[in-house]
């Protein structure tokens, strides 16, 4: 039984109760709400991982993406990525390979992970194509499922799926135009697929198939969003709403099926298209949880993409976004080191919990425990309060103040220990 | 004669030429929105820089600001953190020193910059109280006209009065309390006096005087906000939004005097608050340029509070503020170095340029042709499009691609290649 089988028969599973302790809410408010498909649990039936509830009423949660390329295939660099990710508290991993022995990085990376572990596994039926018989237009339908299967016996949580990547979406596109053209892999791949072998994507065609597959081991469908602009000129346009109508039918299917999904989201969006982007999926997908990719809300900004990338997260989160696929400064340049996944992590982190301060998932009780040790100039009440203490301490460190009290920022004259001195025991009789 | 002055008067200064033709906008609508003071040019008699408009209808302007403090008094750091912040465009430079002779290093920075160029008088004023008299307290009234005489004779642009931290301000500040008190410097200097003095703010009792030297001058008066909160926790609180109204009144003095304002706002704001907060400024004080210090829209991530100002940069200037106050990654830590400079910069432009986008100051012409040379691959024409060409070149250098046309990301498997190869040419005949 899946999950969402589980929910609907009224048990509350361990994983259940785990996310249900870990976000403080009711064990029973997390067991409607997988009924529901509102949240998502990716947890294979083949890990022991910290269950990760992803969904409505639940903390926003960050994913970092990590994988070797072919230019770029260092496996112990992965690992070191996945490390840095999992210390910088990254809800989950997504591994997405595609340089090497594909299903011996995925072993490897998941044997040193206890948080959810995703990945897309048309690349590895593209790739195989690529390396046996020279395109990956040449895959058959057999490889497609293939490569789900045997990810999903290897313990992938959640699988980006790139289902709705048809002859319809692509019908829209071609009508269209655009200017950044298509930039999502999968969607690259799938959509020279179906031109050259001139077909219904098989993944569509007999998605109760990968229904049947994903119910075996229980891994989350992450219906991919193979349509998303790449460019901010693109964004929000009739392509990516046509797929989205049809990521809503099959986000239908897979519950009545048991199976539970969440839903990718652009992409390249200016800022003022977020809030609707949100409201437009969460209803055309009743209520799915929403996977957003960044947002990148501008494409000016290469090596900075992961501030420009925290904004669209904090607007994101703010709208009711549930997960956010981190973005790191090497974007859009070349393949992230590890210094890039932290930076990334970092980043989305802040966006997401500033988005769910906005949209009361919290209430800013970290925040007030910082700015009353900052109040009482209680230095080291502030680095445990903070989010990076390792960083902050080396900062101030670096420039050590003359007086421990202060920072050399204002040095004698502080701010607060003037306040401190002279406002705080004030008499009100003063300013009448 | 001010610019206000001239612009009632229907004259189109210089300055509104050179800002009009920067902003692509005509200068009838420079001269009418100067005649109304929703537009501010700081532009000292005394001064011969590039005209900076901040206002309603233009490009969201960035501020940098630099200076000595006591712990860290470094003149020649001070001098290549005021180049890095014009090398990376900042709009103005506020020069905020506390340590070392403040006159000389005001001169030394004005000599080496052609942009605006601000200052807090106040600071100038309690410091020398504090050197000859022994606390800030013991200031008197001539003290602070004083400092203001003087910077404005040295040619500063644009000052940061605190007027509107008076007996009213502080009476609601008292009656209702805080969880992180004050954290305006000015602000705490201010108030110590009129707790110790027992007298009404001189800034606030002869705003007149105030008026008048401006006008001598004509430099734009800063009204500074000494309530803002300094925590999430006190944002949007009474005492912020009572010296707001008085800020107003102020406006509306400066206007009937013909002096040019600027009004100051937050601060610490968790983000669901910023739009709120910019529209009650532009109600309260009728259309003055919004500067906002930020704004920090969470306390827990010092040493990344750029990223965490950029989000409330971008989301400020999609509301409608005009003109933002950088954070460095030091700041609540230690005197930013020329490094954090650079990254405060650029994350506040990030956010400024992404909000500029979504309230319409631009259309994204520059993402368009960042998407143009993408679709192409043709990476020369990517860093020419790029807000910071430099860094994006080194990620990409630093790990160069077997083939020179795709990245290390996705190597032999390029998405946009893929799309470029199979998409473009296809007929539709295959999608029906």
């Amino acid at each position: 039984m899946t999950q969402m089988d589980e929910a609907r028969k009224g048990i509350i599973t361990e994983e259940m109760k785990a996310v249900a302790k870990s976000e403080n809410v009711s064990e029973e408010f997390i067991r409607r709400s997988v009924e529901k498909g509102t949240i998502a649990i990716p947890s294979n039936i083949a890990r022991d991982i910290e269950a990760v509830g992803i969904g409505k009423g639940l903390r926003t949660k960050v994913n970092a993406t990590i994988g070797t390329s072919t230019d770029i295939l260092d496996v112990d660099m992965e690992v070191r990525k996945a490390k840095v990710a999992m210390e910088n508290k990254a809800d989950t991993l997504m591994e997405l390979s595609v340089g090497g022995d594909l299903d011996a990085i995925r072993r490897k990376i998941l044997s040193i992970t206890n948080i959810p572990v995703g990945s897309v596994p048309v690349y590895q039926a593209a790739i195989e194509a690529i390396r046996k018989k020279g395109a990956a237009i040449y895959m058959d339908e057999d490889d497609m499922f293939t490569a789900i299967e045997k990810q999903a016996q290897d313990g992938i949580d959640f699988m980006a799926i790139h289902c709705s990547v048809n002859k319809e979406t692509l019908k829209r596109l071609k009508r269209q135009g655009r200017e950044g053209g298509l930039v999502s892999r999968g969607g690259a791949f799938i959509s020279a697929w179906i031109v050259h072998n001139e077909v219904e994507n098989p993944l569509y065609k007999n998605y109760d198939y990968v229904l049947e597959i994903a119910k075996e081991h229980d891994f989350v469908i992450s219906l991919a969003n193979g349509m998303r602009a790449g460019a901010i000129a693109d964004s929000t346009d009739r392509a990516q709403v046509q797929e989205l109508i049809i990521l809503g039918e099959l986000v239908d299917r897979a519950r009545e099926a048991g199976v539970q999904t969440i839903v990718e989201g652009p992409g390249h969006i200016p800022l003022n298209e977020i809030a609707a982007n949100v409201m437009v999926q969460k209803k055309l997908c009743r209520d799915a949880p929403f996977y957003m990719l960044g947002p990148i809300v501008t494409d000016i900004a290469p090596a900075y993409d992961h501030i420009v990338s925290s904004i669209g997260a904090a607007a994101s989160a703010s709208a009711g976004a549930d997960f956010i696929c981190y973005v790191t400064p090497a974007e859009h340049l070349a393949l992230p080191f590890p210094e890039d996944v932290k930076e990334g992590v970092i980043a989305t982190r802040i966006g997401a919990y500033v988005g769910d301060m906005a949209k009361g998932i919290h209430n800013g009780e970290l925040d007030l425990k910082m700015a009353n040790a900052r109040k009482k100039l209680n230095w080291e009440a502030q680095f445990e309060s903070a989010m990076c203490p390792n960083e902050a301490r080396r900062i101030r460190n670096e420039r050590p103040p003359a007086d421990p009290d202060t920072c050399t920022m204002c040095g004698s004259y502080c701010a607060v220990k003037i306040v401190n001195e002279w406002l705080d025991d004030a008499s009100t009789d003063v300013f009448e």
